[in-house]
């Protein structure tokens, strides 16, 4: 559920009267809607070289049904919201950099 | 800007009054507040052999100063909202299994 913020005389904001202050209610919501909201903190823990090959493509919108892994869904997420969220990709192919 | 969506007779809503149906109003926003915002989709790029060592931690709650790697700011997140969520975290330090 969102928590509901008022926000006094924010930048831009056009007040109706002089006697009724500018207010508005800002809307902050969780990130992640339904993924194992039973735990108290949704952490991974991947082992790099068990990682998919060539690439393994991570969900960053929380809206993945292969969570943690991307499926696609932060598109229709940046369609209904004009958000710009996308996955983080990692090249799993290219050879060990010498140490 | 979050969306607005009007959401009847949802579980645990009580009506007023009889006439006037039980309307709740929820925001549904954006993920990304202010990460690379001039950009249509931030999707991040990395090389697994090139992620620091002995772990990576990358930001999955998209408040990090340290995008794409994680500073611990969904703790903040999840105590302003009631979310839980919270980071990839890579082992590269494992060895890689055999082929």
């Amino acid at each position: 559920m969102a928590s509901l913020r008022a926000v006094t005389a924010p930048r831009g904001c056009m007040a109706v009267s002089s006697r009724r202050p500018c207010v508005i209610v800002r809307a902050e919501g969780q990130i992640n809607p339904s993924i194992r909201k039973n735990e108290a903190k949704v952490a991974d823990f991947v082992t790099a070289s068990e990682l998919p090959k060539p690439k393994a493509v991570l969900c960053r919108c929380w809206r993945s049904t292969k969570f943690p892994y991307c499926d696609g869904a932060h598109l229709q997420h940046n369609k209904d919201t004009g958000d710009n969220v996308g996955p983080l990709v990692i090249d799993t192919a290219a050879p060990a950099s010498p140490q």
